[in-house]
């Protein structure tokens, strides 16, 4: 089949084995795959995101829930914002036929253990034709739903998972810096929330109309005003919960230094560099920091929901679809903001940005 | 009066003018003040603790609950774990007579505003023979508690706090690296909560027994064992909740580097420099950073009535007392980590290290 390899450090459009389902384990077609910011990351700096990955799981190679660390010396599929009709099923695979549409955790697992299904050797992500995945995690599309809007469950999961891992609530002030998708996806489960003052910022024209749709209260240029001083015009009285959504060196201090005392401070914007903080001030104003990756299996699932309902526009992030022949083209895209929130990868197509 | 004056960047013995109690304050002969980390610091990096007070308290003068910071180009008396006996009561007091023995948290006020006691130019702090209180903070000290354990109420106040912000629970585990005064009141604080496991470690041998006779579980010399391992020793089970005492460069990532996934982080120890943080594996673990400073009233009565009630031995923590004159000379000693714990500063005792 034909997928895009990650291959020394380039997108490589080429052919690879069909995979074959194995015990509780599906076949899927692809539908629809999203291009996430955290692949461009693995792209430049696949080797640091490894061994970072690595760190945070821990150094014990028997723990069972460890999962298996990708090697970006070896071909890596990318792809974990997927949607598939199932075309084939392995064995002892009950909850699942041929013929579904369903949409999974990127996870998937063997009797060698636990692979991250888009950053894994063993198992292709969704920028293939076909990719296999773990039965007990498919979650059937409901009726009604396309595949290009059920797509987007993961990315708003993470979203959903940022914002309970914040413990904002509905009497909070919210303010999210940064509307890539990922801070899309924040203010978008903000308002799932009931969060009534949202102030958003992002130096896209393009993103700050986007986050007025998804919910934002308020949206701002952080050239013009500072998100802070933005949210002390509109409101000023609420707790304040800041998410860090942009993921540069810098944006952390930037956050302690701008909130009021007592402020909590989610970290979503994965920041790949080291980065410096000031602990003195931090200590001074005694902030928390909640540094928030993924989502758990309900959390997947209210996002899933929340799309299907309707409660979340999740089709208004979708600016471009490719083939899988767009990818390479797709990711040098996502680098202009104005232009793009969420380009989906939809194998076959014959789509083109 | 005498007091011992930070000028300059050093400490001076001099003359200075005795205060008069305004309307709502009493003047305390003070019968003992320990000497605190901070003050230390404060010696060596006034300007720098000046600034990020500043900043920590916000941009806005009109704020009324905005303290005022000090300004170290300009006499400072130090001392803010104070106990005093009053000696003159000013208008509109009710609460204190003469010859009560109190504690009190270090802030007081007048028409002009809020002034941290031991960090302001119009108000001294304890290292001196008498200073202003504000009557309603004063709490009597307890029948039966002399007036040097009387005087640890703050430091444990302190350890406290830092207790509650990190959310700790007794089915927790905990690990606190670095016992000087700041971990060895988060030690008393854990066991005053209930907490099951609690690791301590410090280079220091005098230190690890001081921790152990507080309460900690089990202490270790990180230079054998880290504290991580050495949980992961005794127990590896239970959520970790670890306690960076120490305050230098580069804890806090080591901190975040050693912990389990999801584990908090409560930052109690104060790092006067810039630090350097890894995001992305603080990202990948999902940590909890929650940054303490200080206590709040009901904490600041919660730390008197335990060492009253015995529950904490306070007095353990005593490893020194000096006059007035003896102040810089303690401050020089208190490098030793080994030699001392918490010196007390007792005027007019004569006493010296």
């Amino acid at each position: 089949m034909r997928a895009v390899v990650m291959r020394g450090g380039r997108l490589v459009v080429d052919d690879v084995a069909d995979p074959t389902p194995g015990p509780g384990q599906v076949l899927g077609r692809v539908l629809a795959c999203g291009i996430c910011g955290s692949d461009l990351h693995a792209l430049t700096h696949g080797d640091r995101l490894a061994a970072a990955t690595r760190e945070a799981a821990g150094d014990d190679p028997s723990d069972p829930l460890r999962p298996h660390p990708m090697d970006v010396t070896r071909d890596v599929v990318m792809g974990h914002e997927f949607c598939v009709e199932v075309e084939a099923i392995g064995d002892n695979v009950g909850n699942v036929a041929e013929g579904d549409v369903v949409v999974s955790m990127p996870v998937i697992g063997d009797a060698d253990g636990i692979y991250p299904l888009g950053y894994a050797n063993r198992y292709n992500g969704g920028y293939a034709e076909r990719m296999l995945l773990s039965a007990p995690l498919c979650l059937p599309v409901p009726e009604g739903l396309d595949h290009r809007r059920a797509s987007l469950t993961e990315p708003l999961a993470v979203g959903v998972h940022a914002v309970h891992r914040s413990r904002v609530t509905p009497g909070d002030a919210a303010v999210v810096v940064g509307c890539g998708p990922g801070g899309l996806a924040v203010v978008a489960a903000l308002r799932m929330e009931g969060v009534g003052v949202v102030v958003a910022a992002d130096h896209s024209a393009r993103r700050r109309e986007l986050a007025a749709h998804l919910g934002a209260t308020d949206v701002v240029d952080p050239r013009e005003e500072p998100a802070v001083a933005a949210w002390r015009r509109v409101d000023g009285r609420r707790p304040l919960v800041l998410f860090e959504a942009v993921g540069v060196p810098g944006m952390i201090d930037a956050a302690i230094r701008d909130v009021p005392r007592r402020s909590r401070i989610a970290v979503v914007g994965v920041c790949m560099d080291d980065d410096v903080i000031r602990p003195l001030v931090a200590v001074g104003k005694e902030v928390d920091l909640a540094f928030s990756l993924g989502y758990d299996p309900l959390e997947f699932v209210t996002a899933l929901q929340a799309i299907a309902r309707g409660d979340v526009d999740a089709g208004a992030l979708i600016t471009g679809s490719v083939d899988l022949d767009g990818v390479p083209g797709a990711f040098a895209a996502l680098a202009d903001p104005d232009r793009h929130a969420k380009i989906l990868v939809e194998p076959g197509s014959g789509a083109s940005l």
